[in-house]
């Protein structure tokens, strides 16, 4: 693990995400950019010694050399944004899969360099789009798949939350100030932290891609250096036409990611702060409310291998994680076995992080010019 | 009553709104532009046979001059949006106070000309935007005229509904037909019909004016002559920015119009379809549920003079229309008087109803120009 | 009208309910045992001054005597318990169709006696369980008769509110006073008000008939003549088990009654709170929330003609009453013809009046022996 | 780990949460009684070879020779209600504290003796009741013991389910065959598996104790041995009365646990399907909606500490067992080093275990007596 230090609360999510299963054990971290740190996390998780680095580098090459059945499988890396780029592309270069946070990069040109280097090696690289390792999450994309609703005319993604709504960056809070940070965040704060999981989580449903926008971009919060809030108008490229709201300072709103899909057919609704169920909704019929658990032979075989549980338990955001991290953890081990990986175990990849670092350059860009649409 | 036949709906929902709280009686109508349906439905409606009349024409010229103690007191409009310029201006002319159907007119124009024609009579012009009638709505708008979430900053306002996502004009359905068809409607179907609703409560609730506007205007289905779908961005004169919603293709969603408002305090919702309740959120306190209720003091008496009921007992559509009627009737019983209108029932005007259609007119003219932000 | 005095809550609710459709006019009123109050009233809603009387009997002993096409048609009783019998006997004995709140009579006695006069009478009797009346209710019935659920197993019906939480009756609040006093109330305050809504609504969905019955009857606000809480197991005649609960205690719940059905292949679930929906579930299969609507195909004839509106028009508690007017003016209309009565238009009847009784006597009963089981 | 088989569902649902906070290490079983099969899970779970045992007996035998720092810290007991008494009193005896899954043996008997056993063994006994391991059922716990509701008046506990509506035993279904088989669940089905989560949830929030009770039982499906259903009216030592319902035949039904307390000054209600929120109610004030969070300086301490995560991200039912795993573990921490348990961190206890088996036999005893109130 890169990054992820005690102080952070990025690193103890990933870490239990990926112990869920069983199938994933943290073997060795630079944890900080700040050596004592590192080692002060690295000891209260029990690693060995010598296997809590002072730096990425130092961890990527002292673990190449290890004997292949002691040395760490992948690498996850949980730092701000701004320190995606270089770890990533030095694990890859040393020949470790990557299983990167989001927003991939700093900057497009970042992801690209990246996308490149991957495709070079070879290499597994997966992205903590975490939302779309939710189990209705799946289930829509499937319902879409099969024709359920019909062609997808309109799509409203929103991500509304609050916490932002006052300049807690001027406090120094943590996670605060390197997301309104240009020079640790990139472009945006808003956009790149949320809006792109709604733009990933309506392709990802879809199936379709976003061909061009068009955007309100705004910073609410006096003296913050990027923006707080974003309006945008999208168009797919089979015609259809939606929105996406990602705001920071909806103060009250939690994390309430909604999607809504409307077809020709029928409609679909799914709200993050109630993961386990999914509105599927049709003109004149009674609404159908579609709930998680393994048992439940109603739904598609993907989103059963993505419920831990029968119905009646409700699973979380840890669960999302936890997917991804097992979805990924399987490629690997596929990956080494020469098998192909397995398609009901999928994963946000480099060309989604390629994809969500132009979004963000395109919202912005469009926000700077008034609104003027751009293609995607 | 001008128009309101026994074929078509809105007519009865009028009467059941009107009738509620025996404060208004229908003594006369021109039901429809046929007479034998006109006399039809006055026949079914008990009325004397000598106030069912032919046309309005005939209805106003004719009651104007009945003595004054026999004579209707203010005429209600619901026939669609082409036939009602003429009407309310020969009522008001002919000294009558005018209740009369959203939106205004059929154009921009005409609804100038109306304001013009209104403000020379000296009489009541009400508008049936009639969610704003809704006891929970008041509250809202009380709620942010007290400072509850502080200044506005975002506005979320959506009108999604699907019962044109199919062609039914085609098939001569009364309701689609008249909608989609530009000599009827006017220059929108979908923008004119809800967009307007979402326009005008979202002004109502906030006190704010939309200051200018971008819009993407769909029509979906095949051969239909008019917009069947919008996403406008808007901004509004005090630097908050929206989004309203729009949509007609919303298959499977019945009124789902909500309203989220966005303060540098807290946030409001609220949501047609769970009329009467109001949420309330800060950041970091339990979220609050206000519920309808004349009996609950923590209301504004604002909110408790439109319920008709101690909380629990559910109250819908009809009593937000019956209290529209009931404010404007109060306004036209006061005028007689000659006394001050009391603020406390307030109802919307000619102004909303100019407003509302330069934002037609605007939204239309900006999505032609795609998305052009264009002054309202 | 009996009763329903300016001062009272349930005489405007009658009012307004039986306006809304239009096919009911009051004419005549003896709306309080203090004369100066009943004209007060009656001056307030316009009537003709000669039609206000001072007492029910005056009333009933004039109204006789006017010409047919004069008299009123049927008379509706909303004083407090106690004074149902007479009034209701008198109406009877004199020709008059006759409406009445529940519960029925001060008595078992009272009750039966009255059954007994209405069966002599031949005339019409209603009773007003308004929640019957709800359009989700009647859909409830309707899927149970068509075996949607199969055979009734369990059925849980609720009614907790908060009202009386405290002393009201302390400080001579109208509504507690008399209902807590058992010369006007009788055997029971919570029981016989809200009580036998759950006991009424749950035989009228299922079409069983509770058999027998054991109680948990309690007074928990200090020194409270009457019961403010039960909590009883009751058994239907099929074998079907259930619980009822009704709460006046219930602190921050309004009217939350709520019923629940379970049968064999499926259950049902209705909550007041939210009437236009209805939950339908079914192992393995995903949960249907059907909603009211004239238009909604899917719905039973009998659920459509007791809504008043599309789909995405909220009704309330008002409609809900209204639709019981609505069919017993119905009833009343084709009785004068010599018709029979539609079987569409139902509304309660003496017979569940007497129910009514029986289920208030045996729950006090049973409370009384220590929840020893007694037949209904 | 005693039982959870790989055949099983309730072993991986242990592993999972144990595994989540990276503090417990499975390193030791005895899965299942047929040795193939434990040795078989053994290795899939990537245990040690010599530390996967063929009986309960060979492994805590084994284990206890081991040296202190290699052997196993504690036993958790997953198998069916039969085999828990000798498994833990091995356990206990040999030195070895126990987790315990509910309910905590096969009788009352059992379960007394069993507490004797582990009194005198002075070590820890925890019992996977894990609902009251969701951080805002802790909050319920605080806001009562902080007098937010004032005293408790009456207290409605339901757990209402399906998965039994149909005789999957009959089928040969693992789960189904074992809880209707009176040789391995003991007295009671339904009463036992669930109705023991609602009498444990209401004595822990409440902190009072269930006084006696009257029970309605009865089993629907045909041929099944044991209960399937029951309707329990209790009443509290401070006077309070309630209500429990538990059934396994209330088809549709996920795990429907919902719990509400009414008090003399507000109430609360928590439902497990969405256990991230608390309704807290008052008369005449808005209702409140808390949100788990660690990160809301509303909630309790108790509370945020069985949050792992910042409000916005749902948590679910294998961390509310995680929870307790946590809580056990860090118990077994202080123990090692003597110091006293973190009161932030508690655990259902053997106490517990033994009030649930006493509930469950006079649930079942008052049933066979039509209803007689018995003491607990």
């Amino acid at each position: 693990m890169v990054g992820g230090s005690l102080e952070g609360f990025i690193g103890a999510v990933h870490r239990m995400s990926a112990a869920l299963d069983g199938r994933i054990e943290l073997v060795c971290g630079a944890f900080s950019s700040n050596p004592s740190r590192s080692s002060a996390t690295g000891e209260a998780l029990g690693l060995t010694k010598t296997r809590v680095y002072d730096s990425y580098e130092e961890m990527i090459l002292s673990e190449k050399v290890l004997p292949e059945a002691e040395r760490m499988e992948f690498v996850t890396i949980v730092t701000p944004n701004h320190l995606h780029f270089y770890p990533a592309k030095l694990a890859l270069e040393s020949g470790f899969h990557v299983l990167c946070e989001k927003p991939i990069t700093f900057s497009l040109a970042e992801a690209e360099a990246l996308a490149e280097i991957a495709k070079k090696s070879g290499l597994l690289f997966g992205l903590m789009h975490n939302y779309t390792g939710y189990p209705m999450v799946k289930e829509a994309r499937n319902l879409v798949n099969r024709g359920k609703i019909g062609k997808i005319r309109k799509v409203i993604a929103e991500y509304p939350q609050g916490w932002l709504s006052g300049a807690l960056e001027a406090d120094g809070q943590k996670q605060a100030s390197w997301r309104t940070d240009p020079k640790q965040a990139g472009l945006s704060c808003c956009v790149g932290d949320i809006g792109t999981h709604a733009e990933n989580i309506s392709e990802y449903i879809t199936g379709l891609s976003i061909k061009e926008l068009s955007a309100d971009v705004s910073t609410f919060v006096e003296g913050r250096l990027l923006d707080d809030d974003a309006n945008i108008l999208v168009r797919f490229n089979n015609g259809a036409k939606g929105v996406i709201i990602a705001s920071q300072i909806a103060n009250g709103d939690e994390n309430e990611l909604r999607i809504r899909l409307y077809g020709e057919k029928g409609s679909i609704e799914w709200l993050q702060s109630e993961p386990n169920s999914l509105i599927l909704k049709h003109n004149d019929e009674p609404r159908q409310v579609l709930k998680a658990g393994n048992n439940h032979t109603y739904l598609s075989e993907h989103a059963r291998e993505h419920c831990r549980l029968p119905a009646g338990h409700p699973e979380g955001y840890l669960e999302s994680m936890a997917n991804l991290y097992r979805n990924f953890a399987d490629a690997v081990y596929n990956f080494k076995l020469g098998q192909h990986l397995n398609p009901l175990y999928d994963f946000p990849t480099i060309e989604d992080g390629v994809r969500g670092m132009k979004f963000i350059e395109m919202v912005i860009a469009s926000g700077k010019e008034n609104g003027k649409w751009l293609k995607l």
